[in-house]
């Protein structure tokens, strides 16, 4: 169900004949309404793709209609061309769905640097606009699939009005929003009834909590966003706060199914610092570990080493005293007071998730980054696989 | 020769019984004077090990006899004990060579997190003392390795005074100074009779173009420690400028040795920026793209991955505009104006060698940062061998 969950809304998923290996590769979602919010989060890197570029105005002006979405090929580095495509692509949808192209979200996944097929894909949009159902989540969240070994989908219900109001997501990618190169697209839906600032206010505040967190490789993707569309469908008004507190949880949901299927990952893992002097000084400290690679081999080899934990901790600007911290793995501390603790050999990993755990006895503050190992088989798909 | 080569400089390399494998792992390079001149440059990480927060307070000094250096472990994150280790090396130094234990440098590397064996390490200080020749050099290149599969050794000779003077020096690591855990130890020789600030002075001006743009694994060390020793035995009196002029090409020699023998590397890649508005935006840019992940694994699988280089340059605050950016790879132009430029099949990344460049066309400063590509043996190595 996914997408089509809530009420309100149709999709599908095709396929165009854009991937060589001739799997589904064009989805399409649609909010029939009554109402036709939209928001949207996109990659901060500043070399964007052709889709990013369109899809962050559509979502300025808070109206969207539907979401197209294409895998086999990510229209980026692809210049006027690669824009008119894109452009082409939410008229098409437009014209089929009797709205402007300026109401439609686009969104690509695939290979950087290469042209899209026009034809192909324009004819893949005729084709979903004909599948859409109300069942049809789950044809989209395959379409968009890339690298992913399976589809994510997530639902979260919550209570209210007549039949209460839900809200429903679909995600792709072995990366994540902030960073990674594998994009990440994500399409969120509500057939709660909400206004434009406050839907936008939610999903920045339920993707900083969530997709920002994660930080799979450290490479930041030049396709990825995150959509929401709200249909109103529920006649149940929710204001930020109440669509926050759905919509975070939904994500959470799908951020871990992103990280389970990490390009070559065997372990996941969460990094929390606690007592930091601020959030932003934990953020900084777990980012920081979460982007050293000689703790990421370790964690593949099954090695809790501290000391590549303690290094990673001392390039930050974080408030701390060296001398007094403390590093556990998997609830071991085997790192007490910047020295050694307990014995090494008492941590497992052998297990998929490992918890580290930084205290840095300054304050009051935490936070928790998520990422993966690094392993033979990301090397292998990431020197195998032109992105 | 390496750091016996300038005059009045005499070295050792021995077996203390320190790494599991017999082989050589303390060395120690005296300066006979007359001038005792030092300077040091180490880690800026916030967490070091004992031997840098000692080698610091001597270095601020300007007055150094001698460094004493040992593999088989980096005695970091332990502790009281671990520094009064690092006191008593330099104190048995010191009573051995007739000089105060604050004249003399530490340097350690190997497992961070253990306790070093201080009879053994102590007994290695003696026999190392009792073996000191003018032709050392060697062997203690040879006794400070590591993961090395090589030692690295470079001289520079120059033209003055009755014979000229001469600079040497010899280096271990797979890493580098500001960033990398495989700790890089330096140690440099001049005959030259320089001033202690100008000894440093030109440390910091040679580290900051060599060392400082290594960037192999995007790893900051604990223990890396570049440190130079000024004997004055030649009688040339040189300023700033000119040991700058003598110690940048041989850092830069030793900086490549090192940048050839990185864990696990396949090739060697060099990084340039051109045309950048200015020289903190080139090396900026340089910078993260060195440290892409996906981009380093792309050049192991000998893919000229353009599209990796773009994302990692719109990750930055250097002033471009991704419209116009320039990318080539081995001199082939695969990304023209901030699109597809010529055919990637003309790119041979077959050899060792490959060099990138990225052309910001904003203004007319440059840099180059070294480093290597992200392959299965990099993995292995780290996931197999604590640091």
């Amino acid at each position: 169900m996914s997408v089509t969950a809530p009420r309100g809304f149709r999709a599908a998923g095709v396929t165009a004949g854009l991937k060589p290996s001739g799997r589904p590769d064009v989805a399409l979602v649609v909010n029939d309404g009554p109402t036709d919010v939209v928001a949207a989060v996109v990659t901060s890197n500043r070399c964007r793709a052709a889709p990013v570029l369109w899809s962050e105005v559509v979502a300025r002006g808070g109206r969207g209609r539907a979401v197209v979405l294409n895998s086999g090929g990510a229209n980026c580095y692809t210049g006027p061309e690669g824009f008119a495509t894109t452009h082409a692509t939410a008229e098409r949808v437009g014209e089929l769905l009797g709205c402007g192209a300026g109401e439609v979200v686009v969104c690509s996944t695939g290979l950087i640097g290469e042209q899209l097929d026009r034809p192909r894909l324009l004819a893949g949009v005729d084709a979903a606009a004909a599948a859409l159902t109300a069942d049809g989540g789950h044809d989209a969240a395959v379409a968009v699939m890339t690298t992913d070994t399976r589809p994510k989908e997530a639902v979260q219900v919550r209570a209210g009005g007549t039949d209460g109001w839900s809200c429903g997501g679909m995600a792709k990618g072995a990366g994540m929003l902030a960073p990674a190169l594998a994009t990440m697209l994500v399409v969120l839906t509500t057939d709660a009834v909400v206004g434009a600032a406050d839907a936008d206010a939610a999903l920045r505040a339920a993707t900083a909590a969530t997709f920002d967190r994660l930080d799979s490789d450290g490479c930041q993707s030049t396709n990825d966003t995150v959509v929401l569309l709200a249909s109103g469908a529920s006649g149940v008004g929710v204001g930020a706060d109440e669509l926050a507190g759905a919509l975070t949880p939904l994500c959470a949901d799908l951020a871990a199914q992103l990280l389970g299927d990490a390009e070559g990952s065997e372990h996941d893992i969460a990094i929390t610092v606690e007592r930091a002097a601020s959030e932003a000084d934990a953020l900084e400290v777990a980012r920081s570990v979460a982007r050293s690679n000689l703790f990421k081999a370790a964690v593949f080899g099954r090695d809790p080493n501290w000391g590549r934990v303690m290094a990673a901790v001392g390039t930050t600007t974080a408030a701390f005293d060296p001398a007094v911290l403390d590093v556990s793995f998997n609830g071991v501390q085997v790192c007490r007071d910047g020295g050694v603790g307990e014995p090494r050999d008492l941590v497992d990993l052998s297990a998929r998730a490992v918890e580290v755990v930084v205290d840095l006895k300054e304050g009051r503050a935490r936070a928790t980054v998520r990422t993966n190992d690094l392993t033979h088989a990301y090397v292998h798909e990431n020197s195998a696989y032109s992105t």
